[in-house]
């Protein structure tokens, strides 16, 4: 008998998935946590499910030639979206999801000096009950509080959190450490476990789910991480998402289960790499877009589907961790950040906080850049905030070797000895490009005048003359667009010395890395929806650039850009150029300001019932900016 | 092959259940929800869980012959907990457990004029968000209800609740009534639904647990009822369920989950009865002894188990309905009420609110006659409470011929044409003995001197001439004690026409109902306890009989009592005998005054904090009184 499950070996982890004969490869490596990237949702257009097929055979549909070669096809190259399984296989996956950590906590600004967390651990040495004080044990604990910290605790509804006490009590000889959460009962731990208490800090992104684990007795910063959103195979952007969670409740658990298993999944290394138990962990802080916190919360983004785009609930929200399934210690809490309207969420919120914009008399403006990118501008009498669907070009996707900023990503350009040199992350092979090396990349060949105002790349014979001819060599005249060969399939094979073992499986050997006229159409989209919204904002509050005391330019994308190439690209306006400063993922700086000091959360309440949406939808003004601003003006 | 499962038939309901082969009788009925008693928790002794075969065989162990008798045994009668199912049978279950409710509810003082509930229904017509106005769903429900009520709802961490507003709110063409609980939201739902809202409350008996549903729109009762309670197979009295309970976590489950389904089945059956949906009970409230909270929440009763003989918690507890299982609207909401100290529980709170004792110039004392009685004595300036581990003799156990006040059971008796006339409840042919029934007895037979001062039944020759002969022939002399026999054997076909058919098949033929010398023992340790309890508090208090201007008298026990009768016992100081008021079921009516008003919440809170719990089982004094309590002073 022919069985029914058929083998999936992964190279060069040697994991192993079993899966049902003839299932599709990209939905048998989801569902089996296989980390694979699919960005256009299994349509076969995006080229990031590529698996090299090392043993046995896949059945497949042949993607688009511009996807992949017959060449790359001979040498064993698949899309897990277009194949099937019916035989046992084993494959290599060469997109890998892992961020590197340690980038991503260098670039935390965070502002908070006073540590004062809302959880506090408060330990106690009781007198136990006696017939002539016959004390109930939650009492006991309640006065013992009120004559320490003059804190009455309340149970909030919870019961099951004094299930454990009659027995923790009389098993620690009433030496206990109450866990409180401001003034809610947390939990009774034995003893005195004053020195143990960690929160972590979340932000949501479309593309990027970040977690920072923060020690709250020493505080300080232990350690970060970062993994691809799992939604990401789903849609890549929210408005696809939206349309999928709206679809059926069925869809809307998947996304939100997706959420909180990456969620999970970050806490749990987190606590691996610190050595730390998760039951130590009392406290998640989550800021993300409108729609990345109604996923996460399970909360339908129905309303954000269509005009006016309103979401369920704009005030913060606290919630027992045990409700969503994360997985810290059993009766912990959750806040999420409130948000500000529309598609203007609590990332922003976290962004205004970390900047303290809301304070200035100056005008500052703050752009956080991303898969929807948004724009605040305004000081202490107003803030505007508006949202634009930038799309995922500054993220890598939907750029034809577009990658995130990790390791293999070409993250800027030079010229040098006449021709073009690529700076690659970690120092190996190119693999592809990253945001902020796609900027520089434009920004060059504007300078150079490969590519002209309206963003076409020239032919040969039309490029200036002063341009080398090395540099004229790498321009590919095409029919459908030219394109600009970044690294040349014959100059791999010198870089091949440094690279590491575990990667030289994952390397597409058989094509030149390219900067497409498609890519330079995608990044005028979206630097022109980011500097459409600048304008309208200025308009709104009729400011001029030299009003515009301070620019502060927020993501991951920020932590690598050239603010030169930005400028030249037209990203940012000119006249602010030297006022430009940069502060890295703060909505993840925001989150865990809140996390570190809970005054924080009052002052993002104030934040998001303060700063006032612009719907730039509906807008024809926008509509007209946004046509403008997609040219370059050098 | 031999099948693995045979089928158990209940006679005449038809109820059918599958169990193991070989598998204990008594746990297979309890498992299968068939209403069954067992007082002794399945040890033989109690012959409660009496079963009539009426096809089929059970192999069984002999139980002694004075709870079966040979002719019994051959007229297929069994005990369900000395049985094991080999074959399909069919069998009579002669104990039901059913208690007349149409009785419970006309024994309800309901002091509590004002209708004001916690749960408050508000129907919204709200003006949809528009781009003008970027309203999140939440927010505008939140600015409709300030502007309406003034109240501004909490969320209190329950996201769940807002999971189904975007669709119902649309759904509803924005006409929504909202559901509070104080100023906490419960739930949105489509349409204008305020004319339909209940509650129900609860007294959570150690023997019988009672629930009463509300119409919180009309302000008026609607149904009650009762059922034995299902923790009853597991100890008649408090101790032992606790000595169950502290066992393990899993017998704390199994009590917790037995009074759950209790509570389940009544809300079920009262429901059906008043043909409402469940879904529009939005709250309920319960009271009950101190062991019946812990068990009922789940909360371990260790500290309960031993000196000092504390509670978990003493304060009320509100939580969700969905956290205990509990069947009413999934965000409905359960208040507990508070206790008292040691195991004078909410009951005694509700009694005490329910008589207003507390802000009464005079001297009261109120009497709650339960399986746990509790007494109140006091005024406005101090009140204090004992307990009194009466024992569920008043409730019919382990009294030979005991049942509870229903059908079948003498209620009271009377001397008529020089012979013993029994009264029985529902004027059928009699089964057995009530507490009140019980108490009226022996106070007859004092009188007529067949019952001397220490409490033994004379021999015939013994007993005063004047007492007939008829009379005296009813004493049955026996070794060990003697016997009065309340109802001949052959005196009970005579009453045999006026029997309904579906109980005739219930009826135990072979056997004399008799007082037996033991059951007098086990009365005078009830009423002794009782009784030195109240001196014990007058004692405290330095007040005289004198002083005390009123008693209340509350069980379902003091429905039927005769205040001749508990005064000639004992139970009651004779100098108070016309002081006496009946009160019913004060701990239901609390739970009641507590859902009508939610005002009464707080008083419950103040009456918890204000009387003071005396501590009888350390005191010598206790002793003393108790010993001297036992006798009977004509």
């Amino acid at each position: 008998m022919r069985q029914k499950k058929v083998r999936i070996t992964i190279f060069p982890s040697k994991e192993i998935i079993s899966v049902k004969r003839g299932a599709n490869l990209l939905e048998s490596l989801l569902s089996g946590n296989i980390p694979i990237e699919s960005l256009c949702g299994g349509k076969g257009i995006c080229g990031k499910c590529l698996v090299k097929v090392i043993r046995g055979n896949l059945s497949y549909q042949k993607p688009s030639s511009s996807i992949l070669t017959d060449e790359q096809i001979k040498d064993g190259y698949r899309l897990a979206c277009l194949s099937n399984v019916d035989e046992d296989v084993t494959l290599s996956i060469p997109y890998t999801k892992e961020i590197k950590t340690n980038k991503l906590t260098t670039f935390l600004f965070v502002q908070e000096k006073s540590l004062n967390p809302s959880v506090k651990k408060v330990f106690l040495e009781l007198k136990e009950a006696d017939l002539k004080n016959q004390i109930s044990d939650w009492e006991l604990i309640e006065k013992a509080l009120a004559k320490k910290i003059s804190l009455c605790p309340s149970l909030n509804g919870n019961l099951g959190k004094l299930r454990e006490i009659p027995f923790k009590l009389r098993r620690s000889n009433y030496r206990s450490t109450i866990v409180l959460y401001e003034n809610e009962f947390v939990t009774l731990e034995e003893g005195d476990t004053t020195n143990r208490q960690y929160g972590i800090a979340f932000d949501l992104g479309t593309t990027t789910i970040a977690g920072v684990l923060y020690d709250c007795v020493k505080g300080e910063i232990v350690i970060a991480d970062a993994i691809l959103n799992p939604q990401h195979s789903y849609g890549v952007d929210t408005i696809s998402r939206i349309n999928y969670a709206i679809q059926s409740k069925k869809n809307l658990n998947t996304l939100h289960s997706k959420i909180i298993s990456g969620i999970n999944q970050i806490i749990n290394s987190l606590c691996k790499k610190a050595k730390i138990n998760s039951n130590n962990v009392y406290e998640v802080v989550v800021t993300g877009n409108t729609t990345m916190t109604h996923l996460f919360l399970n909360l339908s983004p129905l309303g954000l589907s269509r005009i006016p785009f309103v979401p369920v609930i704009k005030n913060s929200v606290t919630i027992n961790s045990k409700e969503l399934g994360i997985k810290i210690n059993e009766n912990g809490k959750v806040f999420v950040f409130p948000n500000i309207g529309g598609f203007v969420g609590g990332d922003t919120v976290a962004m205004v906080l970390t900047t303290d914009m809301m304070h200035s008399r100056d005008f500052k403006l703050a752009i956080d850049i991303g898969t929807n990118g948004e724009t605040v501008l305004g000081n202490k009498d107003r803030l505007l905030a508006c949202s634009n669907a930038a799309g995922p070009a500054f993220e890598g996707a939907q750029i034809k070797f577009g990658m995130r900023a990790t390791d293999g990503a070409i993250e800027s350009v030079k010229i040098e000895n006449d021709d073009l040199k690529v700076k690659v992350i970690g120092n190996i092979i190119p693999q592809g490009i990253c945001g902020s090396g796609l900027i520089d990349v434009v920004s060059t060949l504007l300078k150079l005048g490969i590519i002209n105002k309206s963003g076409r790349i020239l032919n040969r014979k039309e490029i200036p003359d002063n341009v080398s001819d090395k540099i004229k060599k790498r321009v590919i005249e095409k029919q459908n667009g030219n394109e600009f060969v970044l690294v040349f399939r014959n100059q791999l094979s010198r870089h091949k010395k440094g690279i590491r073992l575990d990667t030289s499986v994952n390397l597409i050997k058989t094509e030149n890395i390219v900067l497409t006229q498609k890519d330079v159409r995608e990044l005028q989209l979206a630097k022109g929806a980011i500097a459409a919204g600048i304008k309208i904002l200025m308009k709104e509050l009729k400011v001029q650039e030299d009003d515009i005391q301070e620019v502060f330019l927020s993501g991951a994308f920020g932590n690598y850009i050239n603010v030169d190439s930005a400028v030249t690209i037209g990203l940012i306006p000119r006249g602010l150029k030297d006022r430009v400063e940069f502060i890295g993922n703060s909505a993840s700086s925001g989150a865990l300001m809140a996390l570190i000091n809970y005054e924080n959360k009052k002052r993002a309440e104030e934040i998001s019932q303060f700063v006032k949406y612009v719907e730039l939808g509906g807008r024809a003004d926008f509509q007209n900016e946004f046509a403008n601003s997609m040219h370059f003006i050098m």
